[in-house]
């Protein structure tokens, strides 16, 4: 007989949120993709509410038991607290959303970091679940990272693995965080498009309008060698301080596959001497990774090993 | 009653060994230091047996009732298996030295890589005792670190914490691990002695020579400038890739305590922006924290956590 427990998983970003109900194999089903809805400027915590609330109803409907909530959400987020402190993307500061979304569906809910917890999904399940040392690096509008270590996630409080602020170019563009020459000025795949508008007078909106056009390019050849450099360039450095088995590279960016990942893989194996040769993989999950993750979160938060993940 | 019980610890380095009874306070006696012997090159596995073998002895006509050994040596060490898998310094390759003091002193015997149980020292008994993420740098010969992160150190089969191979000048001078520009050819303290010679045409043979020339020398002030940059330069990145909360300083080149630190200090925290703000300090322990490092192994080789360390 089928186990009808089930638990909602929410991946909240910047742009869009999905949604999905997932079972006790990882299995989603009903799955939600809207825009990100604001007012002000500021995400509503209240939409995630209503699509945890309303994927509860679909579960109950279909005969399912909903166990719990699993929410991702980008920016310094506290996951023991459930709290976040700041996020950029969201327009939050210090949002007890964990509260918020038990008190009104009264399920025990699981919040966490975008990024720690898509990693977390390829790190258990996705594209590098054999392996114990573990960098995830998604490439999107800015860079970040995910790192494993000795078979755990590794957090710091939250201010481990922000490799789109190792500084590639000295003086370069500046960058956000208010340095000069991050990896992500550079090799986002915001910076790939915003790079390549400068040098040719185009208006291409993503990273992949500029990929199209590389075969008869000059310009868009050369923003993406940059790219690939500086992303060489960091990841030769995080390899040599962190000695992973396994680079997964996801995002926006990855999206563009072999283009990225074939030069990416030479340029970064060429340069290391004496350190671990790490698999260079592309991530296995694109973006349900984010959900699917939340969803490990959630099963995590009433004590569920779902079946087929290592721990 | 003062317990009686006491490990041997020793501290195995390309040129001197150290070694000492430590008690379950981590409190040392009869401390040896000696020069490293060498036979054609290679340094003699029969001496670490025989110092071993000597306290064991010193410690059986004092009354102590000696438990265990450590033994702390550089290179590529296999922890779990107590091999030596290769030690340019030592010019050891697959050597089972734990098997061989062992079989002599019929002792339990730990062995572990010399950075590594450094760090571990200073983790739990020394500048770093109260943070649970600590990068602990030794500035000798060359550069290494060792890493602890959410409590715990840090290994990745040996490859972790390579920071001396941070490349901080593209193209720079040759480094011995095949690449150019590593930090340990511009900022070891052999490096600032190699390039103050070459600079200066003087012939001085350590760093501290080049530190008490600094006053009236603009040589010596260039070349500790050129070091005190790469460290900036390539601690800012560990510190954005591992967010750790405090910095350990140690090796020979941390005895020139404010002259190293005021200057990293300040450079290394003017470019930090978003990240955390580490306490950058100098080694409690300086060249203790090796036989330290190597007596709480062998405590922890028969089950004893000594007073006062932290697990």
């Amino acid at each position: 007989m089928a186990n009808l427990d089930r638990v909602v998983a929410v991946d909240l970003g910047g742009t869009g949120l999905k949604a999905a109900l997932v079972d006790r194999e990882l299995r989603t089903s009903n799955v939600v993709r809207t825009p990100t809805e604001r007012r002000g400027g500021i995400a509503r915590p209240d939409q995630v509410v209503d699509v945890v609330a309303q994927l509860q109803a679909v579960g109950d409907q279909q005969g399912f038991r909903v166990r719990a909530a699993g929410l991702a959400v980008p920016g310094i987020v506290d996951d023991d607290l459930g709290l976040v402190r700041f996020s950029a993307n969201l327009g939050w500061r210090n949002l007890a959303v964990r509260e918020l979304v038990a008190a009104s569906t009264h399920l025990p809910v699981a919040v966490g970091h975008d990024v720690r917890i898509g990693g977390l999904a390829e790190f258990r399940v996705g594209a590098a679940k054999e392996a114990r040392n573990v960098l995830f690096v998604p490439i999107g509008t800015g860079i970040a990272s995910a790192i494993f270590l000795d078979g755990q996630p590794f957090v710091a409080g939250g201010y481990a693995g922000e490799i789109g602020h190792i500084v590639v170019e000295p003086g370069g563009p500046k960058c956000g965080c208010g340095n000069r020459g991050c990896l992500e000025t550079i090799a986002s795949a915001a910076a790939v498009a915003r790079r390549y508008n400068a040098r040719s007078g185009s208006r291409v909106t993503g990273a992949i309008d500029v990929v199209e056009r590389m075969a008869d390019d000059s310009d868009a050849r050369a923003v993406w060698a940059e790219a690939i450099e500086a992303l060489a360039y960091a990841l030769v450095i995080a390899i040599t301080v962190l000695g992973p088995e396994v680079v997964v590279i996801g995002g926006g960016l990855a999206e563009s596959g072999d283009v990225l990942l074939a030069p990416l893989r030479e340029t970064l194996l060429k340069r290391l001497t004496f350190q671990r040769r790490p698999d260079v993989v592309l991530a296995a999950l694109g973006d349900r990774a984010g959900y699917m993750g939340a969803g490990l979160l959630g099963w995590e938060q009433v004590g569920v090993t779902p079946k087929g993940v290592r721990r």
